[in-house]
């Protein structure tokens, strides 16, 4: 079990801002509270969105694309250092007007509103490339 | 960047009643810990739902209503003054027998089971018309 | 309104080990740092999922079967003593390559990457049989 006690530094709602991009916006508020290390939530909507798919197999992400108004029912994700810079790896639930839901990795998405709470965390989270998915993860 | 620093008054675990209805339990959850900002995740299931998507264009709200059971896989929100009143402002992600998601701006449901974590903060947050998006936003 | 305010006794961040089975890892972080009752949110990737829908005439639990790999977009739930064992009340939102959600009550899954953050809490949360629902719930 790789898993670590984290301190917490501060706690903090923000509300992201009209055409914006939503996770730069995350990425500055942890930017601006100093945090290398941080969990949130939130939700809100949207008016596009690009999302992720990571292939399995082919051990790379597939991008798929929302070109329309979307509800962000929900938003989940945290904050690290990738590569030296703060990363906020974010996964997001959508839906469109009839109440279908679309998921994923948020790559970016503009935002329409957003409401975000965040904890942040003491001792930095660092992301480094692990060899059996391919992927930049932390501890 | 629209953000506060907020203090945690309290935190707790709910239990929503069958039968009541979902956002006005999490309502009196907050007005029970005199909470006039809180935010919150949860989880369990309703027998029926009214979401709510926003149309970007004409700056209002549309129902869908789903008169079914159904699991409610994720939900998030926050409480905050609206006109005075403590006002949930809740995003569900919802799903059918075959796993099927709907999601969006929970209105009203009636609860089967629910389980909600809250952790209320000192200074109220408080909605106000924004005119670029004609919702009610804080901060 | 069946509410208590918790006191936490812990913070935690962990990631999931590929491989393993994601309900299980959360149940041995819980076990790892003694807790009895927790809260937590997660995001990551399986490379399949068990779902498991209520039905709330029947009063039974219906298995879905995802044989693929998913996105986990969102992951909520709780940890409770049941028959004074740990169990890790999970619900999630996966996603497929194209964005299509699907959601509910997680039984088991294969974790192929997996974050999770938790909040420990000092007394223990106790699930007990629920005569309107037939489910095991707590408070």
């Amino acid at each position: 079990m790789n898993y670590r006690a984290v301190e917490p530094t501060g706690e903090y709602v923000a509300r992201l801002e009209t055409g914006a991009e939503w996770r730069s916006e995350i990425e500055s508020l942890a930017a601006e509270v100093e945090a290398d290390a941080a969990w949130f939530t939130g939700l809100g909507a949207v008016s596009d969105a690009e999302l992720w798919f990571y292939d399995q197999d082919g051990l790379e992400y597939a991008p798929v694309e929302f070109d329309e108004p979307l509800e962000v029912a929900s938003c989940v994700g945290n904050v690290a250092l990738l590569d030296g810079e703060r990363f906020a790896h974010t996964h997001v639930v959508c839906s469109r007007p009839d109440g279908e839901a679309v998921a994923g990795h948020l790559n970016e998405a503009t935002v329409f509103a957003g409401e975000i709470h965040m904890r942040a965390f003491e001792d930095p989270l660092e992301r480094a490339h692990d060899e059996t998915t391919d992927l930049d993860l932390w501890l």
